[in-house]
């Protein structure tokens, strides 16, 4: 990469659910590790999954590798920087894609007590790298993986 | 704290400022243990440092602590996760007032050659915990502090 194509892109998004869930249990589909594997991943027909490892504490890690089958890797680097259970998680995270650093986010998960249910706010304030031009596909990558972890919570 | 009281407020600012000095000067006043302690620190009529240590590499880490002269400790712990000798520091941050953290920022540095100068772009995105208002004062300390930092390479 030539010098001149060090460039900075910031952006940020918030995503809010209503779930008929207990904020224990959807804190815990985010903190144990088989079941937050049950919908945090990449796309079950064209990726695959080649290390995963999580340790939610502050300053523990979590990573996330997979292959997508046309060879593309992707890695998830994170680490966590506040836990609250049952009411809050923060954590830095990198992306990496073909082997290239492509954004560096900040990722705050809340979960509101909402009746007898949970209100579910995720915000990501993310850096994107050297010309990466992301065109929403975090966020709506991020509304997918939602809406995966809405399904296992759910039981469906 | 009651549970009720956990909430997080989001926020984002850009400062840019055009230096007469070559990027790799400014770069270094950024990472240079001596240099940096010139111009990042609290107000000096107040304020005495107690810990300063820092570590300018992926993962590596910064730490900076003092007291007021009033009681208060303030601590700055920041993780560094991008780092382009002469080009860019990413890094994520907590502030911690009197025992309690009160922040967790992400904070991109950007030294962009214009001309024989230096264009610097510091960007913050933060999230401000459990009803700390920030009330605009994160975005005028570092106004403040960037005030030190060109003073000392300007070598005024």
């Amino acid at each position: 990469m030539t010098s001149s194509a060090r460039s900075i892109k910031h952006g940020s998004f918030t995503i809010d659910r209503k779930l008929d869930i207990d904020p224990a249990v959807v804190f815990r589909a985010w903190t144990d590790p088989a079941v937050k594997a049950r919908w945090f991943s990449g796309p079950a027909d064209k990726w695959t999954e080649t290390l995963r490892e999580m340790d939610v504490r502050v300053g523990g890690r979590e990573r996330l590798v997979g292959q997508f089958s046309e060879g593309s890797e992707s890695r998830f680097d994170a680490v966590y920087i506040d836990v609250v259970p049952d009411r809050r998680l923060v954590y830095s995270y990198e992306m990496h894609w073909q082997g290239k650093k492509i954004s560096v986010s900040l990722a705050s998960i809340e979960f509101v007590a909402a009746g007898r249910g949970t209100k579910l706010i995720v915000t990501e304030q993310g850096a994107f790298l050297d010309g990466f031009d992301d065109g929403g596909s975090r966020e709506r990558g991020t509304e997918s993986l939602l809406d995966n972890l809405v399904r296992v919570v759910s039981g469906r």
